[in-house]
């Protein structure tokens, strides 16, 4: 057990560091204010993302996320975690490193099973940043927790594949620069549970595809990156996009998750460090009824269980990516959920004990307290719901004992 | 105790319910629709909502909420609750009636405390739905749950009155009705700590003051009322405008949040029961890993639970009401604060899980959980936050025993 | 609704409140005394308890407990409540009143199915304190919850029962004044699940019954009430035992248990209130790092979150007696279900923050506060898991709705 | 970072595991009839205790808590951790590799800041496991988690100094093998806070030491070890029997407290394992309502919760471990009062969750359960209450940000 990073970590730990100082920090109001001056249509990409994304890959702070290839940086899980960790503190910089999701897990779709013809056409140009993708999973008329509810349907004919289904959540879609979705769909509802879906490419000006509207998350619209509802009616693809091979979606899917978490549960742990700041600093400038708020004791209460919660959800963290490093995505699957209940937990109590501490000024839009919420709670949902991830984590719990005879009645 | 309504009260709840059923929820979806048809000009007021007014009112469903006056309906507190309970199943029904904050508490101060003249100029129209009005309390540089920090200034120069300060949640200042400002501030800092404050009223229109901004809650603007940041830079009104006496601001601020706070409750106790139905039937249609969600134990677990916590809300909020007409608003603040605790944090854990039954559905505006959510977590700082009521109640308590004497350090 | 108690029933409330100053109060040392003195032979009954009996007895404060019924004293559920609440403070002091479980039920079982040969024999004994009885249900081989999986068989054989089983839990079997069981058990395992149940009277000293030892609580004996672990080897009693007739176990199971579980959250209510008490005594005679510990604020919001808590539960309570006093205890069965589920984890969190005031001194016997914690806990367990009641209450909420059709697979 | 074990430490834990599973656990039971034998003197050892320690020390497992010493077995916090946690599945079982409180502490003071003649006459029988010691800290008198309530006076007259007071939680005092106890006390109430105390060696057989009586917790009797109440009833030993000099007691404290922390809650970690393993076998055999609890979705739910507390704890306490081997106890303190904090509360959850799933048989003597819960609860005040340590905690964060001027009122 060695509790501190090591000093190739520590290296990159503070050249992201020196970039947020230098880049990213001093430009979240130009970022604010750009959004601010599109008005009604939200829809674009704000100039200040692009200028800074040159810079980071000209310092060669790009791609950091992609463990075991030759395509990205070649940083572990647990080399990349600490930076997503300090990304997370301010939720849109992710991206100026081309490390922002759903880009980041459909790249790695693509690095370990995508064939050359498809890694050519789509994976280069998201390595290089210059389009981004959609991921298109969820449905709205099904509990899409249990992925043999999807019911879009993808059926071969001749050389096409012929698409209908009705997604949503499909985030990145209304990014203007987005190019390309992977879809994920039933090609043959009558195969065994896992070997129904399949998952296959689908440019983004394809006949059929009609985005019908964007979603809100807790009122906020999420612009310029957003998530829509889309309708796939009879949307023909060449089946060369289709990845793996038809039946193989589920398998896909099943690889695809476990890297997005750790990278959402970091950004979030990142994100929380910083609302813990805050709290503190208001919680000291602030007095009510003869002292300073953080001398009142209730507040020690709660800034100790919050450090307690946040350093916790970071180990936690940190140990399930040294164990995908390890022993692999499939044998670390409980540690992985772990987080992904764990550290959504761990940030809406602590954000929402900051809006606490904040008063009215903590569900304004002044601190962004509110938005970080809404990210949060989001996150107990997205990539499955806590339910879903406690039943894998129990399940492993169980294996661990001699299996149980069926009940007879 | 007898745990039913009185004949009196189940007739006015029927009458009520009448209307609901056959004006309010049809118009649901007509107000959403007039909302969206203004675009990007929120601040104006959907035609449905003067026309339900109107046939509210024709039926003597109006003013249904001012306890022991001549003025209204003639409902104590204990009637008027569980008709609050009935609006709050649509947020905005409340206006129809003539019962929504912050007019209900600016109604019931110029019944108390107001002069003929401020009751002729202000009360009259207000009683008739004709114009609105707003509260100007909370401070954005200052911790205002403790009235001694607030900061605005209120002196007297001549027959008038100068007020300089910044206010913020002045909820209903953007609504193109609003005529009339209560304004609280310092009149004297060096008198007694509860004689510092005034209450004056301010036309909406008197030069000196500038609106600054409309104030997000989670991402909702709350359109067309909404909540404003407000300049007041030497704004002059008559000495005559003045309510109950200079210094007595305090005072009347205690008077005035009682029944404010039981309306909020009763309301958020109906929006959290719609919300359990609409949880209920969703859990009733969705099916996972082989069985419907409301099968799952840990479902029954969450729907018995929150069964148990509305009923619990209900009952004390009830409870406070009957003390409030039967020992008056003061011995009853114990009560109050209670229901002001308990009510927003049983409507934060139950629509916080139905949005995880809803799954990604949740957090949408479809079936508007997250808009509710925010109104719940807003009422756990509004009107004073958790921390201010459990300080008054758990005071009760340690009056009840013998005081102790100062300690020497 | 009327949120006081009528001029009857606070009578009734003096009477007992008087009895208990004058009384218990004084004794509680005197039983703690004689129960020490008893050393390790701790089966037996400390005199003062029957002195006790004499005098409540003699003031007619006595089966007060009895709804609808003209053995006791004619006291509704709702009239009864504030008494059991009152004698909670002190949890020896019902059997005082003769108000104590399990003869409490079973008197109750008795008066409503027992035939009248068993009322003589047994449930007027009962009524006069004279003998006390048992209630075996729970075994140790099963999960007990599911009536269904109980497994002790009660055979006819000829003009007798022959029963075969274990039973734990049998609280008051080691009382030597303990002369009847009530035993429940299997009769018929081919019937329908409801109609396979029987209950029987079964004399104490009956052959074949193996007193095999008591259970601790928490370490706690519960002396000389206790619970026994009883084996019923080929234990024969006549047939005219069986109560209501063979099958109608379950029938009379849930007919008795409505009452007992208001008998149990009314004194829980009480025995916490006794608990806050103590606390806030406790907090305002300590100090530490320079002030009364409850002048901290975290003491503030704790003191300030037990007494909405337990004014919700007695209220939830109350109206459950009321709903049982006015539709009946089956109608009332979800109401019934929400104070078992809410009372004990309300008094536990207020007494494991008592404990917590109380340092080092709340784990001792000395302020008897780690005794009512295990009191609370087991009440979560003990006629049901807060799961099954929990289950219960949802089912009702389900049944608003329309059914669901199966799921195919 | 590196989130397994070194092969020395997995050597050591194969080597502790070895033991546990060939001389431990067998003889749990042993233990169990043994102190039943002794009936109601209890307070006697058992001896297969002393049996095992021969075992034991033969084998070398023996002292292995002492950190940077050579008087153990050279392992550093984040090597024995994980041996403490595998002795907490069997809480005796520390005691038989002379690695229980509070003899462990006692040693570590002796080695840090003993003279040599208190090394010699007291340190060297404790390491060798033939006589036991007791620390009298904590007073019934005064809130003793802040320490300069404490009022045991330790006065020096002539050669002698001179105690009076009265302690409690004196744990091991009514050990038969008990020797010698390290009081804390005043010896300067004159002085800067933190110089005010003294410690000073006591034998245990010096005139004027009354054990008033042992506690109970939770009704168990914790014996043979057991905690007692002590007066010290001018009770004189020989100034040289003073550790480190008058005055440096707190000083001695805070260094005492360190390691005993990460002890017990690694042991809590080992007990909560254990339970864990009980309940998850409990579920998987019993059914109810239709199926195995196990497959019931609320044990999912809990199981997988379980499971993140307790690696979220243990990775937190190796992490505590960790700092305290690389920047010392003192640096370290936030990082021991958050595992103080959270290693307790965990378990407390962890365990009544096992109580739930176990039914009646959960309180009762047979799973120990309630004896586990009992002693978690325990370790929530124990070493000072999780309020004092939240308090260290919020006071680490506060320090990262400038300090604020004194209000003025």
């Amino acid at each position: 057990m060695v509790f501190e990073h090591s000093p190739k970590t520590r290296d990159w730990m503070k050249r992201v560091q020196a970039f947020m100082d230098e880049y990213i920090y001093p430009n979240e109001s130009t970022l604010d204010a750009q959004m601010a001056a599109f008005g009604a249509n939200r829809w674009q990409v704000p100039p200040i993302l692009e200028e800074l994304k040159e810079k980071a890959k000209a310092q060669g702070l790009w791609n950091l996320f992609l463990p075991e290839s030759d395509f990205g940086a070649g940083l572990s899980n647990l080399e990349y975690a600490p930076l997503a960790e300090i990304m997370g503190r301010v939720l849109w910089s992710s991206e100026v490193f081309n490390c922002s999701a759903p880009d980041t897990g459909n790249m790695e779709v693509l690095v370990r099973y995508g064939s050359e013809t498809q890694q050519e056409r789509w994976l280069k140009p998201l390595l290089r940043g210059e389009i981004r993708s959609a991921f298109l999973m969820t449905e709205p008329e099904v509990a899409s927790s249990d992925a043999t509810n999807i019911q879009t349907s993808i059926i071969q004919e001749g050389d096409s594949y012929v698409i209908n289904g009705r997604k949503w959540w499909s985030s990145g879609v209304l990014d203007p620069r987005c190019q390309v979705y992977i879809v994920m769909g039933k090609s043959d509802p009558n195969e065994a549970a896992y070997r129904q879906q399949t998952q296959i490419l689908v440019p983004a000006n394809t006949p059929g595809i009609k985005v019908v509207r964007h979603l809100n998350v807790f009122g906020f619209d999420d612009a310029p990156h957003g998530h829509a509802e889309v309708i796939l009616d009879n949307v023909r693809v060449p089946a060369e996009n289709v990845i793996l091979g038809e039946g193989r979606g589920f398998e896909i899917a099943q690889g695809r998750l476990g890297p997005g978490r750790i990278h959402h549960c970091m950004r979030l742990i990142g994100m929380t460090e910083r609302v813990l700041e805050m709290t503190v600093q208001r919680l000291m400038a602030r007095e009510a009824f003869g002292s300073y708020l953080h001398e009142k004791s209730v507040w020690e209460q709660r800034i100790g269980e919050a450090r307690v919660m946040i350093n916790q959800a970071r180990l936690l963290t940190l140990d399930a990516a040294y164990k995908m490093d390890t022993i692999g995505n499939k044998a670390a699957r409980a540690e992985i959920a772990m987080i992904k209940v764990a550290a959504p937990r761990m940030a809406r109590k602590i954000i929402d004990e900051a809006i606490q501490a904040f008063g009215g000024a903590g569900i304004t839009d002044d601190f962004k307290l509110s938005y970080y919420y809404a990210q949060a709670r989001t996150l107990s949902l997205a990539d499955g719901p806590d339910e879903v991830h406690n039943r894998t984590i129990a399940k492993v719990e169980f294996a661990k004992h001699a299996p149980r005879p069926a009940l007879a009645h």
